[in-house]
């Protein structure tokens, strides 16, 4: 049958190196920013079923063990052990890690280590810009900087990524901002902002993405929910000049997304958190992303956050996902066995090597 | 197997009390005001596959039997005993039951006798306020009886419904009007309107929607054919108050409606008429929902209106639905088998008697 | 079994008279403008994977064979012979064709002799407008002449269709314009194009759109990539006028155009480059579009254009689609197998013989 021997993680985060409790674990699981609703638990959710599936037979539990069970479990072997027993079962043999904010979560070298592979480090466009705004005091000094940080970063890093600038606006105007309007815009963000304030100003977000376009390294896009169509005018405008566009979170958009990876060569779709949070039914949302995307055009990712859980989850739903929507098309006849192993490993880690230039 | 061994509907309308023809009996199956186009008939749809599928055996008929068949045997048992056998074979041992425009639809009470069930009122706040500008000469006057009329209704209503809001403006403007504006639009509707003329002004609608938020009643929003998104900000708006928001006939936006039930804690999401209406494909839809809206968050309505055998259709393709898409969940491992038997009482009648506090 | 004797293609153009080397033919493949990314081929695609499936055998080689493989056998046989065998097993027995631009496609005639078949012809607005525009010195000859083409083609096309309407602000204002708003866009379009200039004005379109509803025959919009829903106003402006509506490409919004066909009696839904583009998917997005859609409101149509091999993918992929689609639901007891069948025909080919009256 289909079988995926390595995956690359191709958006990822660290994980915590504290030990949890059962509340803060559960936390992690939802999407919403404060407790669940009265009544209700996040363990109550695909990704909680796919967690209570696929991490305490690595803990040496039962499947769908209690959480409690499982969080006593996990405190008993300690969050280094934990950790490194779940990394190692994931089958990801190079994760790509957003660095983020300043926190308590491993960077791409304990990662590494943690799971036995190899990491590389994704810059998030709005922290590098926010850092250099903490410790520029001019309009200039702060411009100069903007460029030259994003330049130097590209050269250790694989991949910027922007978390902001679809929802501030970068759909309604596609194009760089000119030379007054960054002026401008930077000056009230200089006046009006604290050390660490957030940058939301959507000039200035298409100012960084285009510095970003500029320098070749991919661009990775968290769409949101956003319907991704929006970014069309901003896929014409970046055709052809050499950098890739990755869109990231596309669902419930993802076909839109991969329609969009149909009319754009430079433009690919992330698999990861569509699967992930869709647990029991990753294969028909993997599905649904295959019917229009061209095959070269797909990436794995986990895209987990906090838990290495997360990262066991996303890996194992892709994998049996995958296995599952080609094997059942090359029973029908519709693929050949050996098409659908290349695709398999197309999406598993070629893809991704090639437009990240793995090597 | 999974089973579900009572239904808590928490949104539907009564029946006529009429003997119906074989062309009414087709127009209530229809989605459009008129007539179907020449050449084709409302009874092919899946709505009428799943009358004739699961109606003509509870008259003592064959499934799928002609139409013309089953409204002859309709009318030789008679409305009332047709009726009865039909919505005691439907497995609903509570309706809420939105009382709607007055006519010659039952109510709770007729409901809850022909079901042998029991039934609570939905108050619909349109309906409510055109009533109270029937009897009101004032603007002062109008704005006290509403806000009167919402608080005692909610005194023994189980909830208040919507169907005007979304599509007239809520979503542009998420928070309450001010005084001023209210007394603006309460003056232009009092002197544009003749007796019983429709609710459609969108800072009066604002007005009333937010004095039920106040009432602490649940209350469900029919999203139409809006696509749920845009109801962010009046969720973030609302949030934290202790008033819980349903939305109500999501499809085709049935996965963007999940995941706002994903991300604020007082949102849920009504699985009705997307069920009922799709008829053989209802166990794909409702996976669909299934796969962002944590498990505590999503309802069981019918959705019916008009025929018995739309309530019949309501219960009977949602059990049927949810049986198999829990049962494949369970044989592939996805799940655990008592998870999915906790789940399908959950969204059978758990989560309603939760929200609505039933006891 | 359901089984779907004969097909009328409801909308596709001709193929092209030329031999094509493997670029050529892989560039027809694929959804951009322009080549396929870096490292991937068009041929990665399910429109590939469809075409490898199911045309080498009909030239005599095996399913699944290398491309090279495949366009050397055609090569060996010549366009005329292979185009010949690919169109006279589609089972397509009546071919509507967009005849289009001018140029090296083959038209009604020609498609009919090679697919040993019927074929009638579908004439785009835009491109009847342009010539007139071509021959039309002022704004009075252009007004009179697109009036007198219209209503000529109507004497002898079956349908026309609208690529531009849709795109080009249809939605912002569905009623006809005013004679001095079309005059003063006639004159701005006369006096700035040059010969052959494209029709893109807002203003010119809906006035060509409501010249086209008023001679009485279908009109096929092609809603591209927006969500048909925008067509709302547009369908209930035109309702109850005798012209029939044809919605062309609403995948990924198939769900909304299936909605349009359940609320207005005079909207169709075509599902052709839907399940053409999706291959393996092709069934999985059958059943989407008939979760909402009366069955006689869908109509078949292959989309193809330039290769017989995308007739021959548009034909098989609805047979297999429809056939699985409907026999599960027949095995499930949720249709009877003779309503199967019904609907069958009626999507196949009855429904597109009323709507076009095709005898």
């Amino acid at each position: 049958m289909i079988d995926t021997p390595t995956l690359v993680d191709q958006y990822c985060h660290g994980v915590l190196r504290t030990e949890l409790g059962l509340g803060t674990f559960e936390t992690l699981l939802g999407r919403s920013a404060g407790p669940p609703a009265a009544g209700t638990t996040f363990f109550d959710t695909q990704t909680g079923f796919a967690v209570r599936r696929w991490c305490p037979p690595l803990l040496g539990l039962e499947p769908h063990c209690p959480p409690a069970l499982y969080l006593a479990r996990r405190r008993e072997l300690g969050v280094l052990e934990s950790g490194r027993r779940l990394l190692r079962a994931t089958g990801i043999s190079t994760y790509l890690v957003e660095t983020g904010p300043p926190g308590d979560l491993t960077g791409p070298v304990e990662i590494a280590a943690a799971g036995d592979a190899r990491a590389h480090e994704i810059v998030r466009l709005e922290l590098l810009a926010e850092q250099v705004a903490d410790t520029s005091g001019t309009v200039d000094a702060l411009l100069a900087n903007l460029a030259e940080a994003v330049h130097g970063a590209a050269l250790s890093a694989v991949a910027f990524t922007s978390v902001a600038a679809v929802r501030h606006g970068l759909a309604l105007a596609p194009a760089p901002p000119g030379p007054g309007e960054v002026r401008g815009a930077a000056g009230r963000w200089l006046a009006g902002r604290r050390v660490g304030g957030a940058l939301t100003d959507p000039v200035l977000l298409r100012h960084l993405l285009w510095i970003a376009v500029s320098s070749g390294r991919p661009l990775q896009l968290h769409v949101g929910d956003e319907d991704p169509m929006t970014l069309g005018e901003f896929a014409a405008a970046t055709a052809g000049l050499g950098t890739d566009l990755v869109l990231l979170h596309g669902y419930p958009y993802h076909r839109q997304a991969a329609h969009l990876t149909s009319v754009f060569p430079h433009v690919y779709a992330d698999l990861g958190p569509a699967l992930a949070r869709t647990g029991a039914r990753a294969a028909a949302v993997l599905a649904e992303t295959l019917e229009l995307a061209p095959f070269g055009k797909l990436l794995f990712s986990s895209g987990a956050r906090g838990l290495p859980e997360l990262h066991v989850v996303g890996a194992r739903v892709f994998r049996e996902a995958l296995t599952r929507v080609l094997a059942d098309w090359v029973r029908d006849g519709a693929w050949s066995g050996r098409d659908a192993q290349r695709v398999a490993h197309m999406i598993a880690s070629g893809n991704a090597r090639r437009v990240y230039r793995l090597g």
